[in-house]
């Protein structure tokens, strides 16, 4: 009476892994300023609530495999203000965009072939790609250089006979790192040089700050039969806890693919759903408002942490993370420190250790993650709690 | 730029295989009673919506890896009525069953090992354990016998060197077979002799008729350690679209596995979870309004089957399907038929082909499955719909 191989070599979420110290740190009565996890305190518009409220059918009856027409229709009317033409066979309705990269992985990874991805990267990537039976295959991008891996040479380096996939999440979770359209044609190029499929998770799409540009792998037409678009209502509407995402690409055959697989589970919750279209369905003006929010987050979140001796950071073009390193040998030693010993007037703070976020062994052990979705005011007393644990922790 | 082996292997839902032609029927104006699929329309207690009615936050935010703690505890409270005794760390809740199924299978079974079911079966098994890399072992059971595989001698002539583990659909889903304590003792012994994880599915629990009682697994104390029950509020509250399901077991170690699985998908929907506890917490005549109900639409179903000459079906105790043998030599061709030629009064019928149920090649070309989760005049026209479709059929 073993349990598989598989699941007993699979680890806890490493975001997660910290929380019952946090927990703990609560029930003794401290403030836990949470920058651990992306989930944002911006309101969930409320056509989310309207939208279910008015669901009136006596029965919550079984939704089509590939999502709700209402909610696959508004997608397709988002896109449209990309210029990206999609029809509803071509968006299948996923339980958030986790179960999207899971889908992608299980049609698109054999065992043994191999995915590349920039590290530092989003940590599920590793869980999905193995559980397929791939390989994580990092490219290895610095802060120094603004978490840049759109380079010839840097992508090149890491093909291999066994690479069937280029995976990139733009905006970047953890780097904040945006690309240009420019890039994405460059790694367009290779990809098809090497016949490859590229993932773009956009969850963050909107989320370019300083005047960058939300773009979108739809965008470029020649490269329409190798796209699979992830995408999810999670971050753009501030609503993570509705699990709804989709899949989007122009490739009949892997659509057909993903279909076989979502029939497996039989279907979305049709409440999200339907609420989902309605935030689908919101206005430009909606973007606009809630990027103005995420970016003066972020500015406040960086000058707070450029008064921390000996910290590195660049900041950020996009998404609502911020990498840096911090003048410690382990974050994580220092992360249960800040949760179990620190405290400053009753409060203390809980990053994600970014060692998580790498493939190659031995990186991001000084590095921590955090993310810039709790208003202004927590935000610098967040990044000042750090500081101030930091002169403790170094000082003991 | 190929899709995985895994995938192509894959073929698409049996049960909704069928749905092309029943869409272009209802195109051209015909009524289709669809007793091909487990959809009720029983209604949906009206709690499950007033629970998400009244949701009050104002971010709709990530909910626990393992679950709302609200429902779990309805769920500890509702297997009290069992006089089971879970907490909730031995609760994790799951995207429908189907989540559930997915994720045990990929904990239990390790490429190359063995599950035994009775077939005919619920058709996602085959999917999910095979996802899992693993082989399906069926014990063939038969309409005569009232599809019983409780017997040592069945089970133990499946048993090899690499099976993993027992599956149990009970009451069974298609056959409606509903075991006696007598027969999980037997079940459990074996199991025990040869070291093997029970996996026990239950999401038909109280629907089980003539004063059959409604047993669980998790009443056998002995068998704490190995048994692993699904279940969902899918069918049990006409629920389906709510895509809440869970698993429950003793297991530690398993629980523990699961939960890593958990958090690679996050967390189930917020207001689904709501809604379900709800549900969870309605009382005794509930579900005695509904078993009365079912078992009347079933009395109804099998009357009006037993008009039919040449048909083979026993009356099932449990769920809401009915297997039977047909006069014809492929069902699937008559149930083309019924969709694309036949017609009553601008009326026509779909059941599933039972094919998808059997993983023995061969078997099930001549049976059917019916789901009688329509009211009783819809059930009674129905069949009857069956009927003169078999007389327009075999006199072409």
């Amino acid at each position: 009476m073993e349990l598989s191989n598989r699941v007993n070599a699979m680890g806890h979420s490493p975001i997660r892994r910290f929380n019952k110290y946090a927990i703990e740190a609560e029930a003794n009565g401290k403030k836990v300023y949470h920058l651990n996890i992306g989930q944002p305190d911006v309101e969930t518009p409320a056509c989310f609530m309207e939208a279910v409220k008015d669901f009136d059918k006596k029965v919550v009856a079984y939704s089509e495999s590939g999502g709700e027409t209402v909610l696959q229709d508004a997608i397709c009317r988002y896109f449209e203000r990309y210029d990206i033409h999609y029809d509803r066979s071509e968006i299948l309705v996923t339980n958030g965009g986790s179960e999207a990269l899971n889908m992608v992985f299980t049609a698109v990874i054999n065992p043994g072939e191999e995915a590349i991805i920039a590290e530092p990267f989003y940590t599920n990537y590793h869980t999905f790609i193995t559980a397929a039976g791939g390989r994580v295959v990092p490219v290895t991008t610095k802060a120094e250089d603004g978490y840049d891996f759109a380079k010839r040479d840097l992508i090149e380096a890491a093909i291999t006979p066994n690479t069937k996939c280029i995976c990139c999440i733009n905006p970047g979770n953890p780097t904040g790192r945006v690309l240009t359209i420019d890039d994405m044609k460059l790694i367009g190029e290779i990809a098809k040089e090497h016949d490859l499929w590229i993932i773009a998770d956009e969850v963050y799409r909107e989320f370019a700050y300083d005047d960058r540009k939300a773009v979108s792998f739809g965008m470029l037409d020649d490269l329409a039969d190798r796209v699979i678009i992830v995408d999810s209502v999670s971050k753009r509407f501030s609503a993570c806890g509705a699990r709804v995402g989709c899949v989007a690409s122009k490739n009949k055959e892997l659509m057909d693919g993903l279909m076989k697989i979502a029939q497996g589970r039989l279907c979305c919750p049709t409440l999200d759903q339907i609420g989902a279209a309605a935030l689908y369905n919101l206005d430009e003006a909606y973007y606009d408002e809630v990027k103005a929010e995420y970016e003066s987050r972020r500015d406040v979140s960086y000058e707070e942490l450029m008064k921390i001796p000996g910290v590195v950071c660049q900041k950020p073009g996009g998404a609502f993370y911020m990498m840096a390193k911090l003048p410690v040998d382990d974050v994580e030693k220092f992360l249960i420190f800040l949760l179990t010993e620190f405290e400053d007037n009753g409060e203390t703070v809980m990053f994600a250790p970014a060692e998580g976020f790498y493939a190659t062994e031995g990186l991001g052990n000084d590095e921590m993650r955090i993310a810039y979705v709790l208003n202004k005011d927590a935000m610098r007393r967040g990044v000042e709690l750090i500081r101030l644990g930091l002169e403790a922790y170094n000082s003991k």
